[in-house]
């Protein structure tokens, strides 16, 4: 890992133009962005690392909504909170409740008078999750305008139905300290694959965020998934264009052994469909309990048609050198262990164990960099006088 | 808005007596105690706007007890805590829970060896809420006297049955701003006016509060409801006699127009008849749900004899130069915005949004400044230390 | 109470061996370590009465984990947390839920990338929460060995099936304070005895708590119960091998008069007998509700057998000269105020409602020290600089 000099001297030569902004989709940001935040939280996981403290605020609020349930993201985004010195407060919300209008435009300033960061995740709804997140931003903006809030708060999208950017950006992470580098990743064959699970109703985000992250640094990404099991269209032709752009490649097939053949990456994971998520929005909007329960049931049975797609021992023997780099965004339906039959065999998953939990542990650094990026007008001085600091203290 | 300097100065020139006290009841305290908190308010809303921290405390711990439901007030407190220096903990009891005796004893010295501030808000049993925070308040000053306690934490009301005095401190605050002076206050009529909700078993304490102490600083206060829609006569006859003190008018009628008529700032707002919150209580006490149902039912149809209660253009027309300021508390019932018929147009509504905004924006200075006035020895001293670090801090 | 310079003295003359290690039962630690935590605990009481902060920490989590609920445990951790400088977040999970196996090894290392210090409530399954502490434990090195974890976090035992260590290390600075010293404790006699409750399924841990701690300190212990209500027998025979060991004394009987005969300090309290609580955990397991239902009907009925376990006025005027301490973790069952009959008379509680109060006082103070002992490298020295910048404080 490079040194906290050698990682300083390569953020304050990176562009951003954050402050004030908010983090929703990884693909409205430049890649000098990206390359921007990996290199700061690099740098704060090795301040970390080293015991010393990269707090950059001395007071300030940092607001959190879950509109479905969350341990690790909840838990990344309290430690980003308290490593920069924010104080972390919760909005709770009826958890089901699909709130628009007045009542978001209102709330979203009530909350804000001395708030720096609100972070969201709103997966639950397909077509509303970034909506929402939408409609809070022109709301605080407004405020902002009007000089009703001192400053406008940043939005960091903690998961929405399109995106998961803080995931995506923490696996990015994760693959460049694997590989080396970001540029080592150019070529690298990376499976993003639908996997069997007995649940049914998963977001779409994880996936789209890889496809929609990963084919940006020239990776060549196979997305693979049942017949029917289609990701949000507009976001699959962007990972298309991407690629293209990056000299990178993007292909989609129904088959988990093409993906898997010669790949350096798997990320096997399961997901819903793109219809039924919408089917399922409009009759959890109109709480239509017996069509949620058919369509729970019609789901159910057409996953089980697909329960050969588990990472097995025999799956990653298709990949490059049979030991693909595996990864998931965690928990997994483990084979035997978390369920009878699910998306990852006790062996391979075990195999893989500590290296997923590295995967995740970037994600509070990804968190504290957005905060960082998005607060401070002056991130590359601050970072400067943060390193300084840390090498005068002692504990 | 006065400078830093010349809010310190004014200040410092200012005497109060809250040291460890508790803040229950603005018309428990002199007026010079009510220019100070506004006056620290500003300060400390000024240093906000110019992005300085005014961070008292290195540690310490604020306790919510929310025992009714709350949004604006519940962040306003948490922001004040943040950005007083102090942790944030809430204790979490059975809302509907009356407490008493043996028990509120022990839990308020239980919950407070760290303890430097305790916000509650109990505004649903009338002839409780108040009563409970007393109690509270006397556990803590026996708990300080045999030395249990270190310090006698001091509370906050975030709202009783009686009062609710951030909410008419941060109101004071915002017509100081937009009058210029709170001596520009005297004269000055305001219409606090009940108006039509299709709810039911609103508090009194927000009309109750405004009368209370907007009467104390030379202003024209006409109350206007609905027969049978009294407040608590002793707070109604303790207007009176403050108004007269103050060189003020104070005045009660049964008609909306007439409190309007030449207006300069109306406060529309539904709330319960007292003799109904009276029933309320002892239904509630009984948990006697058949009861409850019943006094709903009434209450519902009583209300709805009074939807011509609504503050509309034709209404606001009547106001001095027809455009009276418009206040609320927020949230506040929209016709046709969020629900039928309520307490104010939405053509209203939208010409004042951002003004209520910007009154709720003194909430979390308010308190901020009970903080500070209430846990700080020689707050004068602080202060003035706290402009000059900001002076020197950069980002 | 000895001086800031002499408790810094004795402090440093004391040595540990906590760093990143958990603290989950008393008897796994040497006697040298208990007196390092109570002097500390002493000292850091004695700075908080001066009004002199002794935060250790710009930055870091302390995690929560209620599986039962609790009020002053939880305040009391809430506020040591807060004192350190540590942010607080609390895992809610599902009460009743004991989960095992991955699920834990996995949540552990996810919540803990930047995490300090995770306090442990699990006391409702006999057999039960020791056990889940130790596997969260054994998760959390695995992650230190594998760099998951750039440190490894310390896990606080605040009541497990077992032990309540910071309940009963309260208790002893407790009477430590009363009695002058440690030293002075030795041959003290103290009565732990069972006490009658309208409630069933109380605990074993506060009671094994006492007798697994006294007995270390040359008292005089006395544990006494109706018959069949015994305590976990290896817990039982430990306390008899310690006191042996310190120079004290251990009996059990089933009679509460001869244990408070001649008396110095009586901890009357209710709990439920070993057999049934196991019996209990079986049936929570499998969520047999009938045979919860049976087995509470059956122990009620048992319990109602033995009201005359009271601690009354006639009671204490067994012990020396009439008075001794009257000890209890809180809350207590008091005949005719919080109950119709109870564990003790409301006239012996209310003679001695302070000094319990006062008991309890010593808890947060108690897992300060524990936080401080278990994160700091050199806790010595850095007492030591927290002392002196106390010196040069001024409010």
């Amino acid at each position: 890992m490079p040194t906290l000099a050698a990682n300083l001297k390569a953020f304050q030569g990176l562009k951003t133009d954050l402050f004030e902004k908010d983090f929703l989709l990884t693909w409205e940001h430049p890649e000098e962005e990206l390359r921007a935040i990996i290199t700061l939280a690099d740098t704060l996981k090795t301040l970390h690392k080293q015991g010393k403290s990269f707090r950059a605020f001395d007071t300030g609020l940092a607001i959190s909504i879950f509109r479905d349930n969350s341990t690790r993201t909840r838990f990344s985004f309290a430690s980003a909170a308290n490593a920069m010195g924010l104080g972390l407060s919760d909005l709770d919300e009826e958890k089901s409740q699909v709130a628009h209008g007045e009542t978001v435009r209102e709330t979203a300033n009530m909350i804000s008078f001395l708030t720096e960061v609100i972070g969201i995740r709103d997966d639950m709804f397909l077509g509303e999750g970034h909506t929402y997140m939408k409609e809070v931003g022109d709301a605080l903006t407004d405020g902002a305008n009007h000089d009703v809030l001192h400053r406008r708060p940043s939005i960091i999208n903690l998961q929405c139905d399109v995106d998961h950017p803080t995931q995506a950006m923490a696996d990015l992470a994760w693959l460049k300290e694997h590989f080396g580098s970001l540029e080592a990743l150019k070529g690298k064959k990376i499976a993003m694959t639908w996997a069997y699970s007995p649940s049914y109703g998963k977001p779409l985000s994880v996936p789209q965020g890889i496809i929609g992250l990963m084919t940006r640094f020239g990776m060549d990404l196979r997305l693979a998934h049942p017949e029917g099991y289609d990701l949000i269209p507009e976001v699959v032709a962007l990972a298309g264009k991407q690629a293209l752009k990056s000299g990178g490649k993007f292909s989609v097939s129904n088959s988990m052994d093409e993906a898997f053949k010669g790949a350096d990456i798997v990320y096997p994971k399961s997901w819903a469909p793109y219809h039924v998520m919408e089917r399922r929005t409009e009759l959890l909007k109109t709480s239509d309990q017996a069509g949620l329960k058919q369509l729970e049931k019609e789901c159910l049975a057409n996953n089980a048609k697909h329960k050969d797609w588990e990472c097995t021992r025999a799956k990653m023997d298709l990949t490059a050198e049979k030991k693909a780099l595996y990864m998931h965004c965690l928990p997994a339906d483990i084979t035997d262990v978390s369920c009878k039959a699910g998306e990852v065999s006790a062996e391979v998953f075990e195999q893989y164990r500590i290296p997923t939990y590295q995967e995740a542990a970037y994600k509070p650094f990804i968190i504290s960099a957005l905060m960082f990026l998005t607060r401070l007008k002056d991130p590359g001085a601050k970072l400067e006088q943060i390193i300084k600091r840390s090498q005068n203290l002692s504990l």
